[in-house]
């Protein structure tokens, strides 16, 4: 999984059914002491994460393992909304 | 998922019979600000985007999930036509 | 899937036997513009792709849905030769 | 797989409950010598790994065959905790 | 898959029972001209490769259909030991 930072949010009328009722937040892949590694991942949010949270992402297959995403054609989704990273390093 | 930019088509006369028939077009992932951050990849169309378009595309085993895609050898897939994307650092 | 162009062969006696038979093409993956931005990467063919020729490929479990593959352990597969690349912006 | 130093932990109040009682660390993907490659990976502890251990991780559906982790959304887990690395050209 | 030299041996104690009986390789992805690419990736041996060998690694779930990989949490596995790159560009 990545560490995310969600940024902003994504509509879109011609969609595929499957996505219809999902919310899509972008989110900016960071590293634990914050910095971005990877821009604006569109991931479907299954936690009720909003704009300027931490959250966790989990990206492939599974993806599709959180209730309600089966059989939707998507390769991101939130999973969490951190708390803390707590890291010897920082 | 990504954020893409259709910048143009490709056409292959010799190719798996699995993919005949779907329009395969050349999208560059692009950043929410527009930047691109990975060019050229070849995804097929399943919502009827154009040259132009920005749209969101899904990779992975995630690409054979919308209809009709489940028996091609796809790795990726435009599954919607970006309105619009709305972040709080732009 | 992305944009390749074929620069090799690879010939190896010690194998896993379930890619025996299979022609193993070195491929550069490539941009619209035809720059390098992945090399050397190896890929089953199964479309008759030689030595030069501007290809499509596909990679991870898409790989595998080609005739003839689907019990081989390979992760990159040749599925079209390339007549023309069309783009808005070059 | 790759080789990782675990440089932390990650907590979490909200989140998809499969992944309720699993420990997430923050582990860095390193080279053989030491070097980060890749910063900030968030993976599911299941051999017992602390912060400071050189581990091995496996990304992808492959982190998900593990006991006790088929059902729950990730796609990296530590699955060895590194006793040596001997390299030739170190 | 990918070209690779190996480089190295892991050992791990605690580690997945899983991986208990495989080779545990370090192996540098490299081009077809000998520049490493992608340093360090883990893969399980099943061709019988040693140190310095040149070789080629399948990713993914493609690394779990070699014989007697099915169950193991792995996502890299060396599939053939190299006799030859022939390049047109070498």
């Amino acid at each position: 999984m990545r560490l995310g930072k969600v940024i902003g949010t994504v509509t879109a009328t011609v969609k595929d059914p499957q996505i219809a009722a999902k919310p899509l937040l972008v989110v900016d892949v960071i590293t634990a002491a914050g910095k971005v590694s990877e821009p604006s991942v569109v991931a479907v949010d299954t936690v009720g994460a909003g704009v300027g949270d931490r959250v966790i992402i989990t990206q492939g297959s599974a993806a599709r393992i959180p209730q309600g995403t089966a059989t939707s054609p998507i390769d991101a989704t939130i999973i969490a909304v951190v708390d803390t990273v707590q890291t010897a390093k920082t």
